[in-house]
């Protein structure tokens, strides 16, 4: 079986690695010609809207699937006029644009932040007006990892926010003051059924995730079942296949959606180690229409990510039963390079190995 | 880094996955341009005394190694000039011949069967009478999965055993009636350090392996031990780097060392997910100089081979927590194609679920 994936990076090769075990082939597309893919599948170095690209990427694929947010939707289109795309390309759409995405979890009874769309400074001043301060003012588009996003504290903040992201396509969303940000993982068959891995804890800085905990600590089974339920929702919805992200926000009891990916999740890279079957093997047995793997955790697992710089490899590897994984790319500020992942048999001894990691990692 | 493999089959493309986690490349040598490995390294289709083909072989890695025991030891010899190579050729050397091999156990004071060299029908004749009957005469090289045997159990077997198998290159052993045969997997860093992992009961077919429980059920600490200094004597003795097999019969609570392989090993694919740290990534380990990782078992696991023929793989997932690896080889009669690995928490449900799995392949 060859399995055609859009989008190269370290969420390629990690389906890549998963389905080799499972003797299936990969074929890549991506602009890059040094994608982190390129080692273990067939790589096209092409940008995604190369139509005669993407007819040779699609000749004698089995089915296809995304690894990158911002594909365009056309050429999900395009692909899935020549063979089997999941998840479906209208996950792709609702989920690449902030104000149709919070709209469809409002339309599915899923509690977000308050938010309105922004045309124009006279909308946003009205917005924030209605919405109160604290705010956080979004690109409706290709933003991630906090990239596109200012927070206004002050009435003076809206024309500084306007003058550095001012645009027709903002969103305007309350600055949900929360106590910790939780993601749950789920993934559904061809045939519909489902699964969900526990929630998972999320832990940022400046916008781009650093640790998660998974479960997440001390979390009630009420709160995993309001995330199960959330995501079921989105799952009908869609009438989706794959591996779905939520990420939210925990504010007094209440989980508040904040946005989903329609791939594979840097917050699931846990469960290669720490649940029964990963992430990446659950997506390709998803959109194969095999049977889902068990979604049970391992223990208690923690994953760190490697950002902007290498640590010395030999001294994360000198630390017990500790999961490193690099991703093969040039580092650069704020780039992922790799990720740590530990597996404990509780939350404590987790916490313990987490804090030796940090330290390791700053000196 | 850039690794390069000598052999390109399973054992490689297991390799390749393992280190591609850790950002390793690699790149294989085999005559099979559709050798297994293909989609996860670059590979080199050429014969092992190519020396053409070992120089591009040798260009810019950082280390190389073999994964299959019947390199021509010149090769890895011309190889070494060239770049390290881990394994030590010794070992290949001594691993390659049965007497050599026999009588390399025997100088570092490790039980075997009785054996002799046999060059001629007088040599056999002669053996039998000293050794006694039953017994197996084995060609001395390029015997594997059971080829290239024959079981003498009365006087008339002597002269069609020599007729079948008849050369000058063979041995005469005591037939073991074994009650198990066991398996221990070591390693042993750049820096001396080692690390064993639990000894295995392996359960063979036709000569083929296909069956290992790891742990081995009901097996005394001091057989463990006894294994482990057995395998400490080999790999001092070789001032051996990666990881080595030793295959045993147990036969009256005694080990007796059958032969050792100087590479990855079949009887140790359970530990991908059985063992905190697998035999692939602990063999990488040792030979780039890393720390080695935990050899601790995760509960009860079995491996079972599939061969000659694959079961339905939607039957094979359905199972709860079931491990399919397949290895992307044509079917052929005999021929390894994948396995399962199934981890259960204790050696009931262990025992449960292979019986389960054996019914499912039988059909």
């Amino acid at each position: 079986m060859l399995i055609g994936l859009l989008g190269g990076g370290q969420l390629g090769r990690m389906l890549a690695l998963a389905g080799s075990t499972l003797g299936l082939r990969f074929r890549a597309l991506d602009h890059n010609a040094e994608a982190p893919v390129r080692t273990v599948a067939e790589l096209i170095t092409a940008e995604f809207d190369d139509l005669n690209a993407l007819e040779r990427f699609a000749e004698g694929l089995d089915v296809a699937s995304f690894e990158f947010e911002n594909v365009p939707a056309e050429s999900v289109r395009f692909l899935n006029e020549r063979v089997p795309v999941f998840p479906p390309p209208e996950a792709l759409e609702w989920g690449q644009d902030r104000l149709l995405e919070k709209s469809f979890f409002q339309r599915l009874g899923i509690q977000t932040a308050r938010f309105s769309a922004v045309r124009s400074i006279q909308d946003l001043e009205r917005s924030a007006g209605e919405i109160g301060l604290p705010a956080v003012l979004k690109t409706r588009r290709l933003g991630y990892d906090g990239r596109g996003q200012f927070i206004l504290r002050t009435e003076e903040d809206i024309s500084t926010a306007w003058n550095s992201i001012g645009s027709p396509l903002l969103i305007l969303e309350s600055f949900v003051p929360f106590e910790r940000e939780l993601s749950i993982l789920a993934v559904r068959g061809r045939k519909g059924d489902t699964a969900f891995y526990p929630v998972v804890e999320n832990r940022h800085e400046a916008g781009i995730l650093r640790l998660s905990l998974a479960p997440a600590p001390g979390l009630s089974a009420a709160l995993q079942a309001s995330a199960e339920d959330y995501a079921i929702r989105v799952l009908e919805a869609l009438d989706y296949v794959g591996l779905l992200a939520i990420e939210f926000f925990l504010y007094e009891g209440q989980l508040y959606a904040n946005e989903f990916a329609p791939r594979v999740h840097n917050s699931g890279h846990w469960t290669i180690e720490g649940a029964e079957t990963s992430q990446f093997e659950n997506h390709l047995r998803a959109i194969l229409g095999l049977p889902l793997g068990s979604t049970a955790a391992l223990g208690h697992s923690a994953m760190i990510n490697l950002i902007g710089t290498l640590p010395d490899p030999i001294a994360v590897l000198e630390m017990k039963d500790t999961h490193l994984h690099l991703y093969d790319k040039a580092p650069r500020p704020g780039r992922k390079l790799g990720h740590i992942t530990i597996r404990r048999p509780d939350p404590e001894s987790r916490e313990i190995a987490v804090v030796q990691i940090h330290n390791l990692l700053r000196g």
